[in-house]
């Protein structure tokens, strides 16, 4: 690539960063948008930078957003008696998305995991504490993975929770088949987690 | 996503349109983009920026660079009676990783095509018959796709020849079965071919 220059190399270096994108594609996405340089370029680095400026950490329920605390937090029509815990902001973008939840969120940002070595102090684990104990708290839906580490986090809260305040109840989602899924494209244990819940 | 805000909103939305990405994988690239703000979101930005303000089209072979001409095109080691034109600047890169050319590009910036329009004074066909007209030129190596694009762009290039320089020698990449290529993976069309090409 002696002819692009090290300007280009350094832009194809990082957009393999991206999650999803090899090399093949960072070069791909490099090229697409060098080539449309008003329509994509110039617009996707105004955002990035707009981004950068503005978005910061909600400092109630540690989501990503332009406010502090973000526009969910300081709504007075959301129900402020429900928590629901998340992973990630990508699952509050999902639920969000759906549009079934009206109460507030909570952020980990990650998962107990002691294969990976992720304790609690590492999670905004005391922050969700700190916000059941101080009240007015009726209902943490944990909409978290159904993972080991998506149990252990959510087995975890609610071992926490026991000493502060036992009138807080702790629902999970259900488990069970997607809607539209088809049986055979289902792992086992679905399926036979969905069985044992039918109704 | 009414917490996230309409910054976040606006940058996944221009994520999506980079090739390879859908609306998932963009929204993955946002909040990895987010979450790795110093390592990623801020590097990357600035090297957007920095190719948007320095990346431009050499005036001679229309390829991509920060410099006019092109590193390639100025480099007095480069053979200057060789010419191989390329579709687009990933084919030119592809090139130039092997290391196998020593000559110099000609970027067309897109393929003849009856189909979808484009026409000869859409791409950079009139830059490519100057640059052999104003000769020393001895051969042109056509490394365009195996498409009935690329094949009529080729032909297409070489009928424009006859009638000015019957002197420059017109070559094609060779078509057959690639380094490591199981028979199994490969199209009839290319089996087919390299059994006709067989030496």
């Amino acid at each position: 690539m002696a002819g692009a220059g090290p300007e280009i190399e350094r832009l194809i270096a990082l957009l393999a960063k991206l999650p999803g994108l090899g090399q093949r594609s960072a070069r791909r996405a490099a090229l697409a948008l060098l080539k449309r340089r008003e329509q994509l370029l110039l617009p996707l680095t105004a955002a990035m930078q707009d981004a950068a400026d503005k978005v910061t950490t909600c400092r109630v329920c540690g989501s990503l957003s332009t406010q502090d605390p973000c526009a969910i937090c300081s709504d007075p029509a959301r129900d402020r008696a429900m928590i629901c815990v998340v992973e990630e902001d990508s699952a509050l973008w999902a639920m969000e998305r759906v549009g079934a939840f009206s109460g507030r969120y909570h952020v980990l940002g990650g998962l107990l995991s002691a294969l990976d070595g992720v304790r609690p102090e590492d999670l905004r684990m005391e922050g969700l504490i700190e916000r059941i104990k101080a009240g007015g708290i009726s209902e943490i839906i944990m909409a978290l993975p159904a993972t080991v580490e998506g149990q252990t986090t959510a087995h975890y809260i609610a071992d926490r929770l026991k000493y502060h305040d036992n009138s807080v109840t702790i629902s999970h989602l259900a488990r069970g088949v997607p809607v539209g899924g088809d049986l055979d494209w289902l792992d086992d244990g679905t399926i036979a987690h969905a069985f044992k819940s039918r109704r």
